[in-house]
């Protein structure tokens, strides 16, 4: 839902709690009032409404359920006018949409897009803007239906706002499924994105409806702010916890993660369990989820949903070391 | 489509079309790259998908197709964060882009909005524009579902997006129908917003299913950019003129024209002809639509629709005088 909650809400003294989570929470609260309450059937929460704070938030009842997705890209944070191309830029703010339609298991249907420009931009990188956007989008047979264009002297914004719908007699994949003794998956190495892959990245939506169709997962969630940060996510979603293995991880961390680590001399695992935007998918299988496909698929096994609201790593000398939910929020 | 179109398009040396209109037609041109060419079927406009650059773009098929529209608003620009209320201006900012779903005649379903909040901003402030935009949005049964919370350093942009259906049996109003012969109405008086109306207007949804309902209009839009400039718009897409009567438009001059006219020298008519952000609905009814229902629902007459592309003022000496078709863009 959310990669850069307003900073300083500690300053109203009337309000204790900080940050993220807190923000968040009082937004449902309030989004809450004059609606009427959504009690999910008891045992079917597969076919319950999906949740305020999911990847995607519900648009029409189906069947298949219409779902949408809105994010919002500035110069400055999550790309650097000056440094990146217009075209890039265009490609990263329609992935990271359509990477929140793979979090769910959603074919994306058709993309809207509102700019505020920086004037000193020229018509042809607003083009370019706009071409990386439909380049990116037609590869997922999402066009761009319309949009708003607007310019101003503060530096340039792009939102994108995405529907799509899950493949027939399928649901979404929610984040709040995940049972102990479940088993966690990676679809790629992440860290170091930072090094170039955060604007290139391919969102992994064929694939998503692929692992949506053949292992039925309990849980999913897309990589925007940290493979720590965004598994949280899902324990907390689902009220449970998981064991990491360090194993496991090692075939997990990206060489970009080992570059930037030579760099700054954190550890690789530090970044590959920290470092924001691989957009890679964490889900989360049954544990009779047949290895063959999971295989066939090319998920890396990471570790297992425990029953209490525990995270901890378990190093190599089977020593248990505890993680902490954090990520992109406080990394870069 | 766009109030804020980049400024500087004409520092591009090769690019010699300058402005709104020209990057607009260039958007147009990219977004078909790669898609079907979309041929209405002929004699059938009015159930043929709605054309690019209407008030809203089409998101699926029906029967009733849905359709969705995004207005992003920019402290500085649409609004001035460190004089108008919080509340407001998240009022506004729903109430915008539901004039859009009036201006089409469709029916808001569900909202998404994603925001970049000045990290000045206290959680209250930022609750207060989500109080207001969820306010508005239930006024007109369109709850929140969902959206993007980010902050920075740079003023405060709100996005909003809106999905909506006409009503069963029933087609969105475009802006390409209008017919010579046809007669132009108002929803109500205009000119002059900027004295606060502009952030505490009311959508005209209700009234929009009523006259698409009761008078089958042959085109509508909202005037979010002037009068002159958005009736400009129905008549370009239609390929038609307009002839003003003096006479008629003395009797939807709002009082806050004529103040601001004697402020600023300008006459009353040149605010009400020019000024943006009325957000009522400019109406083209068939010369045989019944003069009880127009009067039953308000609508006050302005004019009619021409074969040639002129666009005229009739004095009431009977001159006629010639009328531009610019609003906000020039104007503040």
């Amino acid at each position: 839902m959310s990669r850069h909650p307003p900073q300083n809400f500690d300053r109203t003294a009337d309000e204790p709690s900080k940050g993220e989570l807190a923000f968040l929470r009082r937004v449902e609260q309030e989004l809450r009032i004059g609606r009427p309450a959504e009690q999910p059937p008891p045992g079917d929460a597969k076919h319950a409404p999906v949740p305020f704070g999911d990847d995607m938030a519900p648009l029409t009842d189906g069947p298949p359920p219409l779902l949408w997705t809105t994010d919002m890209l500035m110069d400055g944070v999550d790309f650097e006018g000056g440094k990146h191309a217009w075209r890039d830029i265009g490609h990263k703010a329609m992935a990271a949409n359509l990477s929140d339609c793979a979090a769910m298991a959603v074919r994306p249907l058709a993309a809207l897009c509102a700019v505020a420009l920086n004037n000193q931009l020229s018509m042809d990188d607003a083009l370019e803007i706009l071409r990386g956007l439909r380049d990116c989008g037609l590869r997922f047979d999402c066009p761009i239906t319309g949009g708003d264009t607007n310019s101003w002297d503060a530096p340039t914004v792009i939102a994108v706002t995405i529907a799509g719908r899950p493949e027939p007699n399928h649901s979404p994949v929610r984040r709040d499924g995940a049972r102990p003794g479940d088993l966690i998956f990676l679809t790629g190495p992440v860290g170091g994105s930072i090094l170039g892959r955060h604007l290139t990245f391919e969102p992994r939506v064929p694939l998503a409806l692929q692992i949506n169709q053949e292992l039925a997962p309990h849980a999913m969630i897309d990589i925007s702010d940290g493979l720590a940060l965004d598994l949280g996510r899902i324990l907390d979603a689902s009220g449970r916890g998981a064991v990491l293995e360090e194993r496991d991880l090692q075939a997990v961390i990206h060489p970009d993660a080992a570059l930037l680590a030579a760099r700054d001399g954190q550890t690789p695992l530090a970044h590959a369990l920290h470092d924001g935007e691989d957009f890679e998918l964490i889900v989360v299988l049954p544990p009779d989820a047949p290895r063959e496909t999971r295989q066939r698929l090319g998920l890396l096994p990471i570790g297992q949903v425990t029953p209490a609201r525990e995270f901890h790593l378990r190093r190599t000398d089977g020593q248990l070391a505890p993680l902490e939910k954090r990520g992109w929020e406080h990394f870069r």
